[in-house]
Formats: C-alpha cells, structure tokens, sequence
C-alpha cells in the first residue's frame, strides 16, 4: 500500500488550478501547499511551535545534501529519525541531494552511478547516488523522498539538456527500485530537460512508466527568464497526470506561486522567504518592502495591515528596522515569522478561491496588486 | 504617590532571606526576582510571548546607554515608550547608563556633571549625567529608572574609591532632584564604595537621607574574588531598609543569586544566563554544561530532567548540539529560553522555600548539587 494518497477537492473549471489533499503518514496536507525549507533539521530561526501555531505549515522540507554530512544520517536515524530529532511531527518531504551536489560546481565529478564530491564542510570525499540517497531519506524517514537527478545546468545545448535528462531518468528507474512502493514513505520522480519542450515531455512521458507517487518539476528558477519558467509550466501542465500531485520545486517569488498554481501545481518550496528575511527583505501583498530603508524608521504600521502573524500583530516597522540595523538576533526571527506565514496564507487563499470558484478573479487581483499595477 | 509599593511576604527567621511583592505601575514583581536583561529593546533571541509564558519573566530590564544611542530616546518616546515599542506590557527597570559609559574606558570623560564619550556606533560625542539619564528614562518610560552614578573601578584605592561613591552620592541627589517622587516611575539609588566597608556604609548612609524607593548595589561582580562580593554583602545586609527592596545589579551565577536572597537581596539582572546561552553553555541544578561537547553528540537527554521549558520538553541534547555545530539561529533561541527559564524558576524556588519555612535546607541543598559536592 502506498504512503501517500492524493484527492481532488476542487477544480478551477477554466484551467488547470486545483485543490487537493494528500493523506501522508505524518498528516494530511491540504494543495496547494507552500513547504518552509528546513535545511540542516531546522527551518532556520523558527521552533515547531512556531511553524504548526503561527504560520500553520502543514510540511516541511528538509535537505538530504546538508543532514548526511553533518549530523549524519547514521546518527538522525539512530535518534529515531527526523521527525523526532527536531520535534516535527507533521509530513516532511526530503530532498534527493542530487540538487546541492550540483551547486558544488567544480567540486564534483558525476559517474554512471552518481556523483563523487567533497563535503563542504571538511573536505571528506563523499558519493551520493540513486541507491545512497534512497538509504539515506529512508534513515531520515522523510514522508516523501525524492528521486536522485541531475539538475540541467542553464543554459544547456540540446544534447547536454538529453544527455543530462536520460540519465535522470535511469536514476530515477533505479530508485524506485532501491524504495519499491511501501507505507512508510511515497517517492516522486522529478522531470528535468532544460529549456527543452520535446526532452521535458519525454522526461514526463519516461515517469510515467516508473509507478511514483507525485511528479515533480527540477531545474527551473536556476537562472532563466521567468517568461521562459512560465512557458515550460505551460508546456507540461495538460500533460502532468491528474491524479498525483504536482511539485515545482525551489520556486518562487509569491506570483511565481500563484502562476505554478495556475498551470496546476500543488506543491511548492523555496527558501525566498526566509533567506530574504533575514536580509531585511518581507513581503506583502503590494511586493516586497525593505526594512532598512529610512521611510520606516518612524512608521507606526505593521508590515502589512490586517496580517495576523505574531510579528505583524504586536510590532512596528519601526521596531523591526530598529531591530535589524542593531543585528539582533530577533530581526531575523520576527521577519522569517511573517515571510513564512505570509507565503502559507497566501496558498490558503488560494485553496479557498479554488474551492469556491472564484479563481481566475482571486488570481487576477493578486497579481495585479502584487506587480503594483493596481 | 510613589510608583512603587512592597510588602514583605514572609521572612527566614534566622537570616535576611525574604520573599516580598512590588507593585509598579505595569504590574505585580514577585520577589526574589531575576529580571532577563533586554539590552537594545529586545531580550536577545527572544519574544515578549516567550519571556511571559515559558520563562514567566516578570520584570526585564533595559539599557538607557544603548538605546540612547540607538533607536534614540526621541524615537522611542515618539512610539510610545519603551513597553510599546517593544510590545512589553509588564515592568521594566532601565539603568542609568553609567556602568556602560564605565566600560568604554579611555573614550570617557568624567566631568562633574556627568560624563563626556563618543559612541561606540558612530564616534559622535555624547554627555551623559544624572539630568540626561532621568530624560532619557523618563522619555524610555520605565517602571524603575535607575540613579546615574559610577561604577568604581577594581581595584581601586581607598582614595580613589571615596572620591568616586562620593561623586556618585552627589549625583544621586541630583537624579532624586531632576526626578521627584511621582506615580509612574520609582527610582533606586545606589550604593559604591569599591571594596571598602565603611565607604559602603557610607554611601548607604548617604542613600538613605534621600527619598528613593529602592536601594541598589552597584559596583560587585567587576572583578573581585567573589568572596569579596559575598563579604560585601554580609557586610550591606543588616544595615539595607527593611521596608525596601535591594537589588544586586550585575549578578551572576545560580548560585550567587542563592547567596544573594540569604543576604536580604530581592532583585537580581545579568547578561550571563543569555549570553552564555548564545556560546553552548547551559545552566542545570548540577552546574554547567557546554552543548558542544562530544558526550552530547547521541545524547538523547534533555539539557536537564524535569525542566518544563519548551527546549527541556521537545528536544535533545544531541539535537542542540547539531544546532550549535551547524551555527543555527534556532540554538541561540532554544538555549536562551532553557538558560532564562532555568533562573526565573530557580527564583521562584526560593519564593517557595521562604514562604514555605525551608529556606536555609534549600540554599545549602542547590549549593552542595550546583558546586558539585552531592
């Protein structure tokens, strides 16, 4: 029996927009969902508490590449695994690795059965392939475990784009066949092929012969136009198989979410929101604002009117400037707090105007507003 | 009307130790009290949620040096005070500024009227005396505004040190002068004379011909053996109004704060327990611990058995130990609370032991289990 189980509540009967729920050993988690990375077993200033009451994330991500090198995958197992070494007891995806090995650049060499590389942190040689990483995200004991791929550089010439993508593929054969399908954890497959039509439909086509549980979509958002990301969205969605969810993965700004949701994405994750906030960098409704800047060193108002997050409900952007040019510790926190519960109620918004049919508008209006055209 | 009534409780019949209860204008203190210091208007990783209802800090202290510099008192005032600005709806008692302005040494100009610096932030000249301190906290709204004096330094002679209490005592006057009994704002003056008793009864002589609402003792915990301090306080405890309460700035470690109460000490603030949090080490009723440790690498214990802060109830010392290594923002937080909490219920320990009539078999059992000797 599968791991995971996927209905669709709701449709946006003009599109591809939908409103899904996946039933996951660790919870139930309601599409489109927004997934808070939790890098090295921390989503980076934030408790549990911080994550299940305020932002009311119902999954989160954690990354292989980052646990197997420190504390180890040995040791996160041998404290009965992720969930109970950082005290999360909701649905967590992990990432393959295949992803940061390939940010290493120079520091790697891929071979037929992975990729060779030197850990960042004390230069050990390490190997990381399809049968590593499916023993490693089994250590972890992740919800969902992500198939080892390679991330197409970009840009790529066709052939690099192929070459890359058909390895993919036969990596994410073997992985299926180091986690066959079982109760404890759901394995997705992830389409690669550059900014290449035809070699992303092959990649979709070749998964689909490969029994995953959930699609997912790598290798955007790593440099290209935006047009371009939208266009490829465009290309796969009336080919993404209804019935399992659809991740794109490490995107994106909160339009960037709205259009994936649009083009019949369910599941998201980047760490925009967090990184930028402890940058200084929050969002709102009417784009990104800078606390920093001087205009804010007298302002009485919260980030963003009417937000109900702990940050924006007891403090001024006053505050939140004084805190962020005096270096405390609580700036980035307070931020992290309102960017991640921005981006959860943003997808709760969304559910809803799916739910209720009013998508096209609810897209519409927010995307004007957001742009600043309105 | 004085901001600022107390009432003792119950008394050690056979010593100083006393539980009493103040009454400011922003709420209750209960003594003995140890007041988390929230140096730049934050208590460093932590948000007033946490500071009422996991370490149920019931007084903070803030700092008029760094907060007259940055944000500035103007902007503080103009945002409704220090309690708003911070979102902080229970006392606070700010110092003077002088033990700051002490510590810059040579950048430091000692004039009669007060003190002549450049700021550490932007090297802009700044005077500071009894009159701007009381501005300053007056603008900050505090519930205790502290004496503006100098902190003498050690070791000292006892002409250097007469010269410096008595300076301070006419400094005192001068900050009872700029801010007179009223009802918002209690003011505590302070006792120096460096190590030398009779210049300490001196001052405390001196203190007592003005009207303050409470007694502090500054000038401990600079450097001296701590036998010196206890001795000084030995030497302080018969002589301190019984009527008020006496507060040890500075101090220090669990156990000086237990030799503290059994000398008739009612107040305590240090930046240890949350500076120390930040650097991996964690107080427990059997001493210290660092988190770094390799004996905590699979430890899968608590920082402390039967510790109810949220760090104590969810996570290991194993997982703290990941977060120190891996320089987590999450491990300043998680410490900090753990340190905080530990010290605000050792205070309420002693609550209990002195109401409850066991007040010297609890300070001789956490001495023997905190020095290790059971």
């Amino acid at each position: 029996m599968s791991a995971l189980s996927f209905e669709i509540l709701a449709n946006d009967p003009a599109g591809f927009a939908r409103r899904g729920r996946m039933q996951l050993p660790h919870g139930i988690v309601d599409t489109p969902v927004f997934m808070p990375v939790g890098t090295q077993a921390t989503v980076k200033s934030m408790t549990p508490a911080d994550l299940t009451d305020d932002i009311q994330a119902s999954i989160i991500l954690g990354n292989t590449y980052h646990l197997m090198l420190r504390p180890g995958a040995d040791l996160v197992e041998k404290m009965g695994g992720l969930h109970k070494f950082m005290a999360w007891d909701r649905p967590i995806l992990t990432d393959s690795g295949g992803f940061q090995v390939w940010s290493l650049g120079e520091l790697r060499k891929i071979e037929e059965h992975g990729v060779r590389f030197r850990s960042h942190i004390d230069g050990a040689e390490v190997f990381l392939g399809p049968k590593e990483s499916m023993q490693i995200q089994r250590q972890l004991g992740s919800d969902i475990v992500m198939a080892f791929d390679e991330c197409t550089p970009y840009p790529a010439t066709f052939e690099e784009a192929n070459d890359s993508m058909q390895m993919s593929m036969r990596w994410a054969a073997e992985c299926r066949d180091h986690l066959p399908v079982n109760s404890n954890q759901a394995l997705f497959g992830i389409v690669q092929g550059g900014m290449y039509p035809e070699l992303r439909l092959q990649s979709l086509q070749a998964l689909s012969s490969i029994d995953f549980e959930g699609i997912a979509i790598g290798g955007l958002s790593v440099g290209e136009p935006k047009e371009d990301m939208i266009a490829m969205l465009d290309t796969l969605a009336p080919h993404l198989p209804a019935d399992k969810p659809h991740y794109v993965m490490g995107v994106g700004t909160p339009d960037d979410l709205i259009e994936g949701i649009d083009r019949g994405i369910d599941m998201f994750d980047c760490v925009m929101p967090s990184r930028n906030a402890r940058n200084g960098t929050l969002f709102t409704d009417h784009g990104k604002l800078n606390i920093k800047n001087l205009c804010h060193a007298e302002e009485e108002h919260p980030i963003m009117e009417g937000c109900t997050c702990y940050t924006c409900t007891h403090f001024s952007r006053a505050y939140l400037r004084h805190l962020y040019m005096a270096k405390e510790i609580l700036s980035s926190r307070l931020n992290t707090l309102h960017n991640l519960h921005y981006y959860c109620a943003l997808m709760q918004r969304a559910r809803t105007a799916i739910e209720e049919g009013n998508w096209p508008e609810f897209r519409d209006q927010f995307l004007q507003h957001y742009r600043g055209r309105a």
